[in-house]
């Protein structure tokens, strides 16, 4: 048994994905669910996610061994402030954000020495969201980063390890600015390349429905994620993401020097290494 | 009956294909095969997609009402030099290149007026390449692009774009020079973007297979395409590509002032659109 009780905040895909998933692996689990919207604390409660509700989440924490923010990153510290005096000295705290150095080192000392926060990066996701996309098995077989601060207690960072392992995730350790970096490279600079994408050939006026195949399909299927969690994350990680940016623009400037000097080495070159590395990486 | 038999010029994956295609829909059909490497026509021959082969394309050609150009569009001028004077005045020659304006500007006089040339850009491909990557229901379902000049023979339009039909395509006539901007935006600019998009990751030292999630795959599965065929199309359409590659360089610059500038409103603004974009597309 993971614990007995499990506190989620936040109402959204990983929200009930999370809650399902627990109650798959540990059918008799009690979920608490917390949320600023009664509706969606109902919807989770008949979809039979959640044994508890509130939008008090004084006390929807009360005596869980584990509290999981899935909120908004920029919504974290206030929750966190709200929670903290309500937790027992054995429950453990962790989140699922995507940025992980503001929300670690901003919570840690909220919540201080006798509730350890230990903060996750579930890498699981969809373009789809809010609760009625929810699926129990969105966590399996995903990676999972879990970032401790250096003084985080070893034990727990391992139950914090274990909690996710147990959803079927492969886990690793790293800490959270070398986490920042990485998934600025290969998460959030992907997501502006691919709302860039679908915006340069709008405003060409170009309609890709009657002539985009799956190219542009595959290249531009996350610019459909939703807006205000991408703005959270764009926020909250945005030095790393502004010199990854930067480069993707210069590498694009590049290219179009290489095509105005007709420099077919230097084009050939380029398309050359992108395909050994995507190759190498699949 | 299609016709009676068809030569198809290059033994790779469109070539390769379109011979499994044909004599899907046609088991009677004739298909002549010719290219540079004799192994690859044993290759044809031993998969059951050849009656005849020959490197010789003088003969293979001869008598066939149909000849389908599926080589590189830098070597189909000399192609069409070497077969114009064995055609027959019942042939109609046509190609699968991706960049169209150069191409039919460059073919229809040498084939001059007794043999028609009308431009085709069947949009069916893949990252695999290669006889070997070729699939017999590749076109069926694919958008394809018929692309006659002013002076282009009607009857012989209405031929080309029941070729493509029967094979189950979605055929539309358009004109080179607005085929090449739309495709520069479509198809090209992704590749482009993808490309780049993993080599700034590489440049980072960030390792994608470690943490890249179903986003950077998606967002950069064509960046695997064959560098050959790509430096191709890229010098073929440079003169779309380079203002289109600009402005993309220019959009992600535009996101780097925003997040420098910490401005909310035109990072949701820029997010929003994209999303909208998306989603009317899909």
């Amino acid at each position: 048994m993971l614990s007995d009780s499990v506190a989620i905040i936040g109402t959204g895909l990983l929200g009930g994905s999370l809650a399902g998933a627990l109650k798959t692996v540990d059918p008799g689990i009690r979920v608490h669910f917390g949320g600023r919207r009664a509706a969606a604390l109902e919807e989770a409660t008949a979809m039979g996610l959640a044994d508890f509700t509130s939008t008090n989440l004084a006390e929807v924490v009360k005596d869980c061994q584990w509290v999981i923010l899935c909120t908004p990153i920029e919504t974290m510290p206030s929750i966190a402030r709200a929670i903290a005096p309500h937790l027992s000295d054995r429950t453990i705290v962790t989140d699922v954000g995507s940025a992980k150095r503001s929300v670690c080192e901003t919570l840690t000392p909220i919540f201080g020495d006798r509730t350890p926060f230990i903060g996750s990066h579930p890498m699981a996701g969809s373009e789809r969201t809010g609760l009625a996309a929810a699926r129990p098995d969105l966590f399996r077989q995903a990676n999972c980063v879990v970032t401790p601060l250096a003084e985080s207690p070893e034990q727990t960072v391992d139950a914090v390890v274990g909690f996710w392992q147990r959803l079927g995730m492969h886990v690793r350790i790293i800490d959270p600015t070398t986490h920042d970096r990485i998934v600025a490279q290969v998460s959030h600079l992907p997501h502006l390349a691919a709302a860039a994408l679908v915006e340069v050939i709008a405003d060409a006026g170009v309609d890709p429905s009657t002539f985009g195949g799956s190219g542009y399909r595959d290249t531009t299927r996350i610019a459909a994620g939703a807006p205000g969690m991408w703005l959270d994350i764009l926020l909250e990680n945005r030095d790393e993401i502004i010199p990854a940016a930067k480069q993707l623009s210069l590498k694009l400037q590049d290219v179009v020097t290489a095509l105005e000097n007709n420099d077919r080495s230097a084009l050939l070159d380029f398309l050359q290494r992108a395909k050994a590395q995507r190759d190498s990486t699949t």
